[in-house]
């Protein structure tokens, strides 16, 4: 059964809506908060929703405020629905001590270790919960699903979608963190999240998942060569190497300059609406 | 003599950047930050500046972030500018206790009563040190400068460009607190940093103002109908009565169902920058 949605605020933008909503998840056992913004074409007809997953410490807003994405989503027609970067407000010991775990820091993956299991369960969250709730409460079609994010949320998008490839029909990513397993941000996550065995983190690592096999439509990736994390958190270069292997088609851009944040991101955000728009409007 | 800048941050965007910048002003007293887009143009050749004056509660960062500005400017090859709402950090006694006056809040003029008329001087800060020192500092043309703000900002922008039209060759403004002595936040703030002469309040209220002079190009006005201050502290039909009475060439534009925030500017940006960009780049 499905929870009841409460309004926190909307907002009118180009001609659609910029909403900001919470539910009680059963995903995650506790209220969570998501946004959508609607545009202007989902008054006559149901449109295809691009589903963005923040990075570290980020919340539902951080892409609403930042990306510049509305102007362009409403000349699209895709609706956008970002949620929280994990559950908020549990106060599970440990959860709050540093800001690349816990609260801020779900990672978008299922956890299988206690304190941890019952409640940051981010994946099915993304994959099931969220577009069944908005497919339920608003004209968005259930044929068509988009899927990116930045930097953790990159990660979150690029395995959840290769994982699940029949839910979601276009993917792409800013500045993923592309190997979880191999760089620091990953192993502290996914050593607490999922426990010691190394080979339990590879069905959540993009780079593993993607050696093994291709997700069906083209993703695009844009990276800045100026990212404070690209060399210790990142590493495209993982994930470029699995797609040869498989055979993926990837389009990898490296931008001279651009750093890790919203500047970047919107930069080339009408890129990415437009690689999503191509495959979802088809 | 002109104070050094400090770099605070930067960041490339749309081939040109966004920098946060720090100075010693001489207006005000004190270190007051700023912020810059410089459009790729810039590097080539000077580009015109527009000057963006934020509301209540705002930073040089509000607009930076929200308005989803850098995309347009980009390509119509303009520099925006934006500054703080207040000098910051006097401690003044009586700053920091309502968020509609003292930090934040400094209205854009030059207050004329103790404790307020030595530092806060916005209205010089905006007119004279501000472009100054980015004339100097940027590859700002010294020649053409464009005025724009939302709410308290666009009161600012209305006021100044209106007293000093030789400085300011373009002005359009977002919802602007267009007749600031006839309503609340206006009379709060005005009797504080200007006394209990209402006469002299007058020389910073826009429809004061415009009875009585024109402006010599033509301004455009945005404002939501949505708008939770508009009917208590807005007063856009106080302005084009002046407008009339002067002939003042005004386009005031009414939107159903838009609020008094960032949604609501970001939706109608790219037509006050294009409004400045017919003006400046001609």
């Amino acid at each position: 059964m499905m929870s009841a949605i409460t309004t926190r605020s909307t907002h009118a933008c180009f001609g659609g809506t910029q909403g900001f909503y919470s539910h009680l998840s059963t995903s995650t056992g506790i209220e969570m908060r998501f946004a959508v913004f609607v545009p202007p074409q989902a008054q006559t007809h149901t449109v295809p929703a691009v589903y963005f997953l923040a990075g570290l410490t980020c919340t539902e807003e951080t892409f609403a405020i930042k990306a510049g994405a509305q102007r362009l989503a409403a000349e699209l027609g895709l609706m956008i629905v970002t949620c929280d970067t994990s559950p908020r407000g549990l106060n599970i010991p440990g959860d709050s001590e540093s800001w690349d775990f816990g609260v801020g820091a779900g990672f978008y993956l299922d956890a299988t270790q206690e304190p941890w299991a019952t409640n940051y369960r981010m994946g099915t969250y993304v994959n099931e919960e969220l577009p069944a709730l908005i497919e339920e409460n608003f004209s968005a079609r259930k044929d068509r699903r988009g899927l990116f994010g930045h930097s953790m949320g990159g990660h979150g998008a690029l395995v959840n979608a290769l994982r699940n490839p029949g839910r979601w029909h276009s993917l792409s990513a800013f500045a993923p963190i592309s190997n979880p397993c191999a760089v620091p941000w990953g192993e502290k996550a996914f050593s607490r999240y999922l426990g010691d065995d190394r080979e339990a983190w590879k069905a959540w690592d993009a780079s593993e998942l993607m050696r093994n096999k291709k997700y069906p439509s083209s993703i695009l990736i844009d990276q800045g060569l100026g990212d404070q994390f690209l060399e210790q958190q990142l590493a495209p270069e993982s994930l470029e190497a699995a797609a040869e292997l498989s055979g993926q088609a990837l389009t990898l851009r490296r931008h001279e300059g651009y750093d890790h944040g919203y500047y970047f991101i919107q930069t080339f955000i009408a890129d990415h609406l437009a690689h999503h728009a191509a495959v979802l409007n088809s």
